[in-house]
């Protein structure tokens, strides 16, 4: 065992949330690191059993009675539990739902229902998430606004500054992700949300990739519309509904295209005309995808009980650890961080960038190491505080050391 | 035992689908006839351990590496199933997604893309389902078009004669639902399509109350766009994905707006721009709803097996034994069957009206007789072919009758 992997290992030993890894399905003998839980994060064991009694004994038994009983309440009465759990939000605000790029098309275009004619301009930043950046191109065609690009250091992301120089009077929304996809860099919500607001403007922030790895605190950062990801840091499985924001104050103003029936003050007098709900409940348009909130919901309980502070001191120590040995193990060998190493900014995946990565990336699949890659040359590793061990990052780079040496 | 019960058990022994029934986990206690497979369909005895494999072998295990291998593929995969199963379509031309209203949105959306500017009606009924009239209400509303309203009979649905008094050179889509969501009547949708087509429009089907139950032939008909559900008479579960067909012909011209990353020709080049897919991925928008799609898939094997035929057959035996039981015991006691008596137009429920039906459902409940209720008045019996005995039917006109004498 080298040293690394005895470092990695005696972390794992002194690590409080040690436990919780094992509350994770065991990978199969073609893993022995997985470090891709920020793209797909791991079903807990006991979630078969979870969802064979909710298949036999909810869906099953209660049958109909289930929508009255229980299931209607699900979206908002879950999302109310990511909220307290994860979001920094009160009740009331927070629906699971639909998959966040829909729900990008849904709040962006509320968010823009409430723009004043002179406000023609959509803000966002080139290297946000592709999806975004898509949904985002089509609204301002669809609406005849215009975009305004922010260009961003690809290592980092969008900073106060750079957004303090691009919004104005013309500014309809401001749009972007709160962490990197690509670099894991935290932007100052809090901080550009108040810059944005000066301008007049609303915010729509992307936490895909910070929810269930750093806390969020939106009442406080006074945000006004966010979406976020159910299958990442939150484990809700491939392809999870995700979880929609809409802070109170703009609920009963800011209205949504996607009007279908459980948006609906009374979805079932099936009357003619719609009526939006009033409160968060409008933001809702088919039927809630319950069965698939099963995998969601527990894993939201999961977080509910370890906590978001514990969360993110394991999720620091993860990265701590990573960039320790990408220090003394790769850069020597011609690697080069694109994260960033000072905490304040630093998200829970870590990226790194060299020479045919590419190639690097399949060959440490085929040896059992998973990490992500994005183009053109970054290797990204994803460290998902409750399920990933120290002896995973460890073992990780020491494969590429491997490969590259 | 009563003769209508007697009856109805006999009718069980002799049916050929019999073996059917068992293969559906068993009601509990409380039910003793479950007649509502039309709003939610019932999980397989086996499907607890389909999931139980997925969460532990496919996700658990295979991981990230899951989207590459297969999952990449289920949307259209799982459509194209679904496409030869039960709706008489080709393969290339339907997707699993999001849900049946987030679906009428993209899909009406993409039919009107195609308008030219002096064609500025929607036809639409004023039956059809309250979700298909809310969300083509705010399209209206968004695109300032106009709403050009059929008043069908209740008891009935859309009839050939009735479109052609409404379409013509100002329509710019025609949409309705195959099934009466509240009579089960079977709307002619070949006709109703070459009708709407002669006035140069195109058709945007609803099948939630059709599909899996009835014989569709959406590529016979030359359907332009169709949707339906996937948690009624195909046992996807509560809040299960939807479905969506657009004819080959149209998919590189019509255009949905809501553009994520899964409608994109190359997704993880993650590039600037939007480029959609060629084909029907294109409408395609967020992450697939992959765990979603497991009850699904498992339950469109199903229906694979026995055949649409079969299955229609044994809806009718369903329906004429109910309807011949209500004629018996109900309508001396005044209630009146608002549903079709013919075959040619008699879908997989049965609608029965009378005084006090909302106190009559509600005493239905409490004895375990589960049915749906449609206000202002109508009793719905969901006969679900898959899994309904006839001994339920039987058992349900009974205990009416027993509440109204």
């Amino acid at each position: 065992m080298t040293v690394a992997l005895e470092r990695g290992a005696e972390l794992d030993r002194s690590d409080p949330l040690r436990d919780h890894a094992d509350r994770f399905v065991p990978t199969d003998g073609s893993v022995r690191a997985y470090l891709d839980g920020n793209s797909l994060g791991r079903p807990a064991v006991d979630l078969a059993q979870v969802m064979a009694d909710f298949i036999n004994h909810s869906w099953g038994s209660r049958l109909i009675r289930g929508w009255d009983e229980e299931w209607m309440d699900w979206p908002l009465a879950v999302g109310d539990a990511l909220a307290a759990a994860a979001l920094g939000a009160a009740a009331g605000q927070t629906i699971i739902a639909d998959s966040t790029s829909v729900l990008i098309y849904k709040l962006a275009r509320a968010a823009l229902s409430l723009r004043s004619p002179e406000r023609d301009e959509i803000v966002v930043d080139v290297d946000n998430f592709p999806t975004d950046r898509y949904l985002i191109s089509g609204i301002a065609d669809e609406l005849g606004l215009r975009l305004r690009w922010i260009r961003t250091d690809a290592d980092l992301g969008i900073t106060p500054d750079l957004v303090a120089r691009t919004v104005g009077e013309r500014t309809a929304l401001f749009l972007a992700s709160h962490i990197s996809y690509r670099s894991g860099y935290i932007a100052d919500a809090a901080e550009i949300t108040r810059i944005v607001h000066a301008a007049g403007a609303p915010v729509l922030w992307d936490l895909c990739h910070s929810v269930g790895a750093i806390p969020i605190a939106l009442d406080n950062w006074q945000v006004d519309f966010a979406v976020g990801c159910g299958y990442k840091f939150l484990n809700g499985g491939p392809g999870a509904p995700a979880f929609g924001y809409v802070g109170a104050r703009h609920q009963d103003q800011a209205r949504q295209p996607l009007q279908g029936w459980m948006g609906h003050a009374r979805p079932f007098e099936m009357g003619p005309g719609y009526q939006p709900h009033p409160g968060i409940r409008s933001f809702l348009t088919g039927t809630p995808p319950i069965l698939a909130m099963v995998p969601l919901r527990h894993a939201i309980g999961m977080i509910t009980e370890v906590g978001l502070d514990a969360i993110r001191a394991k999720s620091l120590a993860l990265t701590d650890f990573a960039i320790e040995l990408i220090d003394e193990r790769l850069v020597p060998l011609g690697v080069r961080l694109a994260s960033p190493r000072d905490h304040e900014h630093r998200g829970g995946h870590v990226t790194i960038v060299g020479d045919g990565f590419a190639e690097v990336k399949d060959e440490l699949w085929k040896r059992g190491v998973l990490p992500d890659f994005r183009r053109p040359d970054g290797i990204r590793l994803g460290l998902s505080p409750l399920s990933t061990r120290f002896a995973e990052v460890a073992l990780a780079v020491e494969e590429i050391a491997d490969i590259l040496g």
